[in-house]
C-alpha cells in the first residue's frame, strides 16, 4: 500500500508493457503469457511443427506465463486449461485457420521505413472509411497499396480501415471480431497490414484502425473460459458486457489497453477509433475510456508520434471528448452522427427510426455551430431527453460525414446517400461536410457516387447462430414495416454484391463528382477560413421555411462565406456581409458539375439579393485589400 | 424545436411544479396528477367518505389528470387502470392503512413558525443519525421533540432521520420504502413530522431527511402497473433498477425530482441525504444527480434558504463532489466511508469483508488528509483498483463518522463499537471524528455509549419474502462463516432490542462519555483551526509501527496539534512544532475521563519528548503572543 498511495499522488499509473499472448524473442525462443485465474494449471499445446505440451508457471494475479525453446515463428498452439479444454490464446496474433483453430507464433520484426513519420495533427486529417473486403476484388491489405496514389490525389490525409481483427469466416464488417491482437486471416497475413501502414506513412497517409473494445462477436469467444471477461450486470445490444468496471476488471481492461498500445506500436497505427463506447457500461471512478485516452497519449509521447484516440458514440456526452481540466476523459474527438441526420433528413426527407428527431433546417445550423443538435432536448426517438452542450469543445473534436459504414449499411437495402438523393443534393451533402467546421469522412465509394450497396453480411459456420442473425435481421426490419425478403446476410452473393467498382470513379457523372470532392477537399486546404477548425470564427444562420443555410468563416485576413440552399427550389435572398468585395469560388449549380447553371453573381457585397439555385450552394471568399 | 433548441443555451431547465398525486386545493376540490403511460384511463376510486369514481383527462406524455370536487381532507382513494387494476397512488401523501391500502388527501397546511430559519452552512453541521421507531420508546416524531434540546446541549446541530417513506408494516430501516411521498403511518401523520421540523428549526437544528432513489422496497410496489419504472438494463443488489436513462426516464426522473422538493417545499427539510448512489444505474449525459443537485440549488435559491444535498456513495468518484466547473454533479458533501474503515480496523483489528481493505495506519492518514483513502489503488475486496482522487475536493463535503445505521447494522449482532473495544478506543475515535477537517456525524447512542444493538429488522406481510429475507440474511453471513442463527429481522423481539435506552446516559461511563463528546463538539466550535474545515491549513503524519497520528491544523493565529496513540501500549515520541508554547487542551487518558492518568505536559514545545498513553489523544492549542 505505500507504495501504491505514492504512486496515487501523481495521477494514474499509465506506462505499460505489452506483456500478453506469444511473443517471439529470437532464437527459436517464446515467451507466452495468459490471464487465466480460473485455470490451476494452464499449458501451452504446440501441434506443428510438432506435438509438444510446455507447462506455464502460475504466477500472481492469475497470469500465467513462461519461456518456451525449440519453437519458431509459424509454431501453432492452444492453451491447456487444467488439462481439460483447449483454446486458442486470447491475445493471438494471428488465427490462420480461423476463430475455432489454433494461434500462431509470429514474429514481430517489421523492416519499417517509417523512421521520419510521426503523424499529421488531427485537425488535418481528411478521413476515408473502407473496408478491406469489398474496397479490392481481391479483399486485401496488399491489394489497398494500388489505390493509394489515387485516395492521395483526391485530397484524403487518413485512412479509417474498419475492424481487422479475426472474425468468423472471411465476410464479415468486422464487428462480430473475437481475437482482438489477431490480423483478419482472409485479409492476409500481419506483415501484411504493416505493408500497407508502411507505403501509407512513406506517401504521407495516416492510418486509423476501427478497434471494437464494447462486445466480441458471437461465435468462437472462448474467453469466458480464461476468467471474469464478462458481466451480467449489464445488458448490451450486442449480449454479455465486457467486465470493465467489476471485481477483475483491471486484467480485462487490461487485455484492451494492451491492445490499443499493439497497434500503436507494433503496427505504426496513428489513430484508433473506437466503437460504439456507449455499449462499454463502466460506472468506475476511473472510467477504462479515461484511462485509454491517457495511456495512449503517455505512448504518443514516447513515441513522439501524434497519434489519437476517436470514439464512436451514441451518448451526446461532451465529457467523452471535454478536456480533463473540466472533467472530461480527453478523447481527441468522436463521430458526430448528429451533424449526418440532419444532413440525411434535409436531402432525402426520410422519417423512419432515428430521423424522426430530425429534418428541420435548424437542427444543421445548430449541429454546424455548436457539434451535437440534441444537448438536453427531448427526443421522441428515444422518448426522453438527450444529450448535453458541446458548445464549448473545440471543432477538431468532432469527425462529420454525409454517408458511413453504419447509416449506409444499416439500411435494409444497404442504399448509399447516391441511390436516394439527385446528383445535385449529392455535391450539397459534399459541401456541408467538406466546408463544416469539422474533420470530414467519405465512406469508400461516396466520393465517386458507387452504385454498389454497403449490406450487412456475415459469415458464421454454427447453423443456428446463422438462423438467429437472418431473423434478427428481418426482425428488425419488421420495424420499419418493409414487406420484402432481406438480403441474406449470409450469402456470399450478398457481400460480392457490395464491393466497389473502382473503375466507375473514371466515367460520366462519377469522374464529375470525384473531381468536384477533390476540388473541395483543395479549397479546404488552400484557403484559412476553411483550414482552421474554429467554433469561434464561425457565424452560422438558417431561415428555416426557405431551408437556406448561410455562413460565414474566418481566420485573419481570410473570409469566407456560403450559401445553401436544401431547398427543391431556386430561391432568391438578400445576403448581409460585412463590407467588401466577396468573389465566388465554387458554385454546385455551374454546367461544368452537371449542374442546370449557376444564377449567383461573380462577385457578391453586402446587402445584394442572389438566386441560389435548388439543391446547391455557392463558397465566396473576401477579396483582400492591397 | 425551436423553443427547447432556445432553453438548451441557458442551460437545464431546472425549475418545477409540484404536480404530482393529490393535491388539496381547499373548498372541497382536490387536484390529481399520475403518470401511467400504459392507461388509456384512469380513474380516482373513492372509497371514504363514500363511493364514489370520478373520471381523469389523459394527456400529453402519459399524464392522467383532473379536479374532483365534494372531497375534504381525509379522503381514501385507489387509481383505477383500464377499469381493471386499483393501485394507490405513486406519489400518495400518506397511506393511512399501510403499503396495500388506499391513499388519503391530505391538507399541506401547517402553521410554520420557522419564518426567521433559513438553515446553517454545511460546514456548521454536526449530524445526529437516528431512527425513528427506535429513538424513543414511542417511535414516533411527536416523541423525538422532547429530547431536541438534550441534542443541542450535546452541539448537535442537525439531525439526520432515516428515510420515513412508507414501508411495509411498523418496523423497517426504512430503505423498503414503496411510496417517496408518503410519511410512515406508524410513525405519525405528515403532520407528526411538520411539528417535528417546525419545533427543531425554532431551536435552530437543522433536518437532514435520508431519501431512497435507487430502489423501490419488495413490498407494496406497484409502481410497474402505471409506468415503465424499472429497467432490465441493469442489476441492482436490491433488484430491479429504476429507470433513470432509458425511454421516458424523464418523467421516472419526475417522480423523484418532485419527492426531493416535496420534502424541502412542503416539509421545510434542510438537507437531503441520497441513500447509495452507486445504485443509480445511469449512463445519461445529464445524469439524474447533477440535474437532481442542480434543482435543489434553484429551490434553495427561490426559497432564501440553505438546502443541501449529500450523497451516500460507495463508488469512491470524486466527480459527485466536485464542482460543475471542474466537470462534477456539485453535490454538496458525500459519506466517506473510507475514513471509517481506516478508524474501525484500526481500533478493532478487523480484517472481513471491506476491512481487508485497511487497517494500517496510513490508510487513516490519508482518509484525514484526504478524503477517500483509495484513490485508484488496487482494493483486495473489490479486487480492482477503487477510486479517484479527492485531494482537490474542499474538506466540507465529506461527512465522517465512527458509527453509522450501515456499519453498526449490517453486522450480524448489530454491535455497536461500544461493544467492541475498550472504553479509551470510544473516547480515542470521537476525537478522530470530531477533530477531523470534515464534517461529523454521531449515530444515536454513540454519544453516551449505548448498550442495545442497532439489528436488521423488517415486517413484511408476504410469507414468500419473509422466508426470503430470513434466508438472504443467513446466506450473507454465512460468507463470514459465522456458525450461529442470526437474530430474526422479522421478529418484533429484535426490532425493540435494538430500542434506545436514553435513561442510561444520565449515569456512570455513560454520563463520562456523553461529557467528552460534549467537550469535544464544544472545541471544535470554540477554535477557529478546528471550525474552518480546510485541507489547505492541515498537516497531519504517521509513524506507522507506533500506530501514531499526528496532525496541525490553523487558521489565522489560532493553531492545535493533536497526537492519537492507536497502540494498545503507551508511547513516547519527540514531538516537531512551530516555535512558541502550545497549552494542552484536552487529554482523553485524564481520570476526569475516566483513563488512566495522563502522561503528557500541560505545556509542550518544539523537540520535546511526549508519552502518550496507550489508545489516547491529546490536543494543544498555540498560545498567543500578545
Amino acid at each position: 500500500m505505500e507504495r501504491s498511495l505514492q504512486k496515487e499522488m501523481g495521477g494514474m499509473v499509465v506506462s505499460l508493457e505489452l506483456s500478453l499472448g506469444s511473443t517471439y524473442l529470437g532464437d527459436r525462443c517464446c515467451r507466452f503469457r495468459v490471464w487465466a485465474p480460473l485455470a490451476k494449471k494452464v499449458e501451452v499445446h504446440f501441434s506443428s511443427p510438432q506435438d509438444w505440451v510446455a507447462p506455464l508457471q502460475n504466477t500472481e494475479g492469475g497470469y500465467h506465463h513462461g519461456l518456451v525453446e525449440g519453437f519458431e515463428p509459424g509454431a501453432l498452439y492452444l492453451y491447456q486449461l487444467d488439462s481439460e479444454k483447449e483454446r486458442p490464446d486470447p491475445a493471438s496474433r494471428f488465427q490462420p485457420q480461423g476463430v475455432h483453430g489454433p494461434s500462431q507464433v509470429v514474429d514481430s520484426h517489421f523492416p519499417w521505413e517509417d523512421d521520419s513519420w510521426c503523424g499529421i495533427p488531427i485537425r488535418d486529417y481528411v478521413i476515408y472509411e473502407l473496408h478491406v473486403g469489398l474496397f479490392t476484388p481481391e479483399g486485401t491489405f496488399e491489394a489497398i497499396i494500388l489505390h493509394l496514389d489515387e485516395l492521395k490525389d483526391l485530397g484524403i490525409t487518413a485512412i479509417e480501415l474498419m475492424p481487422v481483427a479475426q472474425f468468423p469466416g472471411a465476410r464479415n464488417w468486422g464487428y462480430d471480431c473475437v481475437y482482438p491482437f489477431a490480423v483478419q486471416n482472409s485479409y492476409g497475413e500481419p506483415e501484411g497490414l504493416k505493408r500497407l501502414i508502411n507505403v501509407c506513412h512513406q506517401k504521407q497517409l495516416v492510418v486509423i484502425l476501427d478497434v471494437v473494445f464494447n462486445h466480441l462477436g458471437p461465435e468462437g469467444n472462448y474467453l469466458a473460459d480464461f476468467g471474469p471477461y464478462f458481466t451480467d450486470r449489464y445488458r448490451t445490444p450486442w449480449g454479455t458486457a465486457i467486465n470493465f468496471d467489476g471485481p477483475y476488471s483491471d486484467e480485462v481492461r487490461r487485455l484492451f489497453i494492451e491492445n490499443a498500445l499493439y497497434w500503436i506500436r507494433e503496427f505504426h497505427i496513428d489513430a484508433i477509433r473506437i466503437d460504439a463506447v456507449h455499449a462499454i457500461m463502466d460506472f468506475s471512478a476511473r472510467p477504462f475510456l479515461e484511462e485509454l485516452a491517457l495511456v495512449v497519449d503517455e505512448e504518443a509521447d514516447r513515441l513522439n508520434r501524434r497519434v489519437y484516440v476517436i470514439a464512436e458514440s451514441a451518448l451526446n456526452d461532451s465529457r467523452i471528448i471535454r478536456s480533463r481540466e473540466r472533467g472530461g476523459y480527453d478523447l481527441d474527438a468522436q463521430w458526430n452522427d448528429d451533424f449526418h441526420h440532419a444532413l440525411h433528413t434535409l436531402l432525402t426527407g426520410e422519417k423512419a427510426g432515428y430521423y424522426q428527431d430530425f429534418g428541420r433546417l435548424e437542427h444543421l445550423v445548430k449541429g454546424f455551430r455548436e457539434g451535437f443538435v440534441y444537448s438536453g432536448e427531448y427526443s421522441a426517438y428515444r422518448a426522453r431527453r438527450h444529450g448535453n452542450s458541446s458548445l464549448r469543445v473545440p471543432a477538431h473534436r468532432f469527425v462529420v460525414f454525409a454517408q458511413n459504414h453504419d447509416q449506409v449499411g444499416n439500411r435494409i437495402l444497404g442504399e448509399r446517400l447516391s441511390a436516394l438523393v439527385s446528383f445535385e443534393a449529392l455535391k450539397l451533402s459534399a459541401g456541408a461536410v467538406v466546408f463544416s467546421p469539422y474533420i470530414p469522412l467519405i465512406f469508400m465509394g461516396e466520393e465517386y457516387g458507387e452504385e454498389s450497396p454497403f449490406l450487412y453480411f456475415v459469415s458464421h459456420t454454427d447453423p443456428d447462430l446463422i438462423t438467429a442473425v437472418r431473423e434478427g435481421r428481418k426482425e428488425e426490419f419488421r420495424a420499419f414495416q418493409w414487406k420484402g425478403e432481406p438480403p441474406d446476410p449470409q450469402s456470399p452473393e450478398t457481400f460480392y454484391r457490395s464491393k466497389l467498382r473502382w473503375e466507375n470513379r473514371r466515367q460520366g457523372t462519377h469522374k464529375v463528382l470525384l473531381d468536384f470532392y477533390r476540388l473541395l477537399i483543395r479549397l479546404r486546404k488552400r484557403i484559412p477560413a476553411l483550414v482552421y477548425l474554429d467554433k469561434e470564427n464561425l457565424e452560422v444562420s438558417g431561415m428555416e421555411e426557405e431551408r437556406l443555410l448561410l455562413f460565414r468563416r474566418w481566420h485573419g485576413e481570410s473570409q469566407v462565406f456560403c450559401v445553401m440552399n436544401f431547398n427543391k427550389h431556386d430561391l432568391t435572398a438578400r445576403i448581409t456581409l460585412p463590407t467588401g468585395r466577396w468573389g465566388k469560388i465554387i458554385d454546385s449549380s455551374e454546367n461544368r458539375w452537371m449542374g442546370p447553371g449557376s444564377l449567383t453573381p461573380k462577385l457578391c457585397e453586402n446587402g445584394r439579393s442572389v438566386t441560389i439555385r435548388a439543391l446547391s450552394f455557392a463558397l465566396y471568399e473576401k477579396e483582400r485589400s492591397e
